[in-house]
């Protein structure tokens, strides 16, 4: 937590000190990234494309929990989802704006290993940091992250275009990212009630991996292009599998029946699951932060894509008064319902508690 | 403080709910806006132009503080003072997405009027809201909001422009919102030491406005298009004079010279400012958060100016090795030094003497 003596302090670089220490690093990858940090405003030019925009914001205690958040995972995982938002609408992200608010518990060394993550992701991810804000705040450390995006005209995929008998078709697996954070949360309780108590984290590297360094799907936004299938919808899997059918299936007036048989479940996930007496599909359901891409497509497009690893078709879409339901392997179905990660009540139920 | 109980609360309407809830009554002004509210991304189209983006961070107790900032206010605020920067690259915004974080304390009310104020700021610049975030915190309230522009190709003014000769000039008049958080500091001190006080805050409607509602200066952008007036280089004055003017000279490696007695100080300005035994130029020079704009033009330019209201010339540019100079009326010169609200020293040194 000390500050490295040979380089100058937080206090002594002030706010824009900090920011050009900070960001003098990052690369610029884009043509379309005229004026990066340093002005009032960053200068991009997208000739004729459309483009996105998403945001978000970071809140540590609620997002994020810096017992068991390393910070430089921490920073690239800020950038990560905000990039899979982008993945999500079938664009490419090109550029990010980052705002960081901090105590002064946060040292300049702290600041370097958020920064060295999110430049890590933009090299991994060939986007351009074009601008921020870095400033203080009386608690605790907040991330605001904008992506900016393109898109090709018309295969730009939003929530609300699921057709009647589409596929419903989910990448990589689901609910590790969620049993990641169950391990976690466990090391941490047996470290609280006794601080000597070393984390057993060894043996547990996937599902680790899934909670603390996510990476967005931009492989399958290239697959679908390479197969040349516009998904019918899109979204990505942040809130996890139940919360997003939800948004498709309400946005686009439609129904929807899921096998839960189909759903893919890593074996790793399992494991970890079954030591922690967590049912893996209530966390594939409801556990959030898989950053996996939920998309819809037309029936048609099925034989382009059969002899993929990594995509699987998990059910179909139905008339919107058939209602959503979940297959069980039984035959029997239950109805889809959002459990999930809604952070702003998980919240409140917990300021509850404590006042 | 209570929710009207009429009304969903925060904790039923959920995240996705309160979004739908706070920006269903936001129109959409601009062609360009493809898609707003609801999806992973906005999108937009700007055809052929080069567009700018621009983001800030602001947190309770650092950047504003609720004694006396009413939420309505607060949210107008924040787009302005967005919209300010996209002004200072000489172009138009178009759009903003907004995230906000706050915690259980505050109410679905708080956060309509919140939202109220972002509304008409965008209501009255003509933006629209495209987007955005809503979480808690466990702490306070913060905001995060960017914003896109667009502007004319070879017309985007940045801070790095300024040329030798060129004319220093400044819009409207500086030091009313530091005068005006002054007086309302000055309340409040009174206040804590004795809850019965009432605010004296009749006869101070110029400083009150300038601080609560800053005005970003659209009009001043539009006033130099009509008058084909290309800025060398232009920021917002949201640190104060001094450490804009050498944002502009250090970017552009340039020295300047300022006439103390050609800053425009609002004569309310002084009136209070004596009051609160400060000096005016204090205030104008390092108080901050007048979203005046600060820009150079070539000398030919000042032909089509000179008859124009509400733009001072209060210097010009000189070579770098002849520094910085404020010229005050009895001849002297001083050397111009950024002493202003740098919110990361000045909340490292509250920090420092709370702990």
């Amino acid at each position: 937590m000390k500050e490295n003596k040979s380089e100058p302090g937080l206090t002594e670089l002030g706010e824009f000190g900090l920011i050009d220490h900070l960001t003098k690093q990052f690369e610029i990858h884009h043509k379309s990234t005229l004026i990066a940090v340093g002005d009032d405003a960053a200068v991009l030019n997208h000739e004729g494309s459309d483009i996105v925009v998403t945001t978000d914001l970071l809140t540590e205690g609620i997002h994020f929990n810096l017992i068991y958040t390393p910070l430089k995972h921490l920073g690239y995982k800020a950038v990560a989802s905000n990039l899979s938002d982008v993945y999500a609408m079938n664009c490419e992200p090109l550029q990010i704006v980052v705002s960081i608010a901090f105590s002064s518990k946060f040292t300049l060394e702290h600041m370097e290993s958020i920064y060295e993550g999110i430049r890590l992701a933009c090299e991994n991810y060939g986007v351009d940091m074009v601008g921020g804000d870095t400033s203080s705040s009386l608690t605790g450390l907040t991330i605001s992250i904008t992506a900016i995006g393109r898109g090709e005209k018309g295969k730009i995929t939003c929530r609300n275009g699921a057709k009647e008998n589409d596929l419903i078709c989910v990448s990589g697996d689901l609910g590790g990212a969620f049993i990641g954070l169950q391990l976690l949360e466990r090391e941490k309780s047996i470290y609280l009630s006794n601080v000597q108590a070393q984390p057993k984290l060894e043996g547990y590297d996937y599902v680790l991996e899934r909670q603390l360094k996510p990476e967005p799907r931009r492989d399958i936004v290239k697959l679908l292009k390479e197969l040349d299938i516009v998904p019918t919808s899109m979204i990505d899997i942040s809130d996890g599998l139940s919360s997003e059918t939800i948004h498709i299936t309400k946005q686009s007036n439609k129904g929807c029946r899921i096998y839960a048989d189909k759903i893919p479940i890593h074996h790793e996930t399992k494991r970890v699951a079954e030591e922690l007496n967590i049912e893996p599909m209530v966390a594939a359901l409801n556990g959030g932060e898989d950053y996996e891409l939920l998309f819809t497509m037309n029936q048609k497009d099925f034989e382009k894509l059969k002899n993929t690893q990594g995509i699987c078709v998990i059910g179909h879409i139905i008339p919107p008064e058939e209602g959503r339901h979940l297959v069980l392997s039984d035959g029997s179905t239950t109805e889809i319902i959002a459990m999930g990660w809604n952070t702003l009540r998980g919240e409140q139920e917990e300021e509850g508690r404590r006042l």
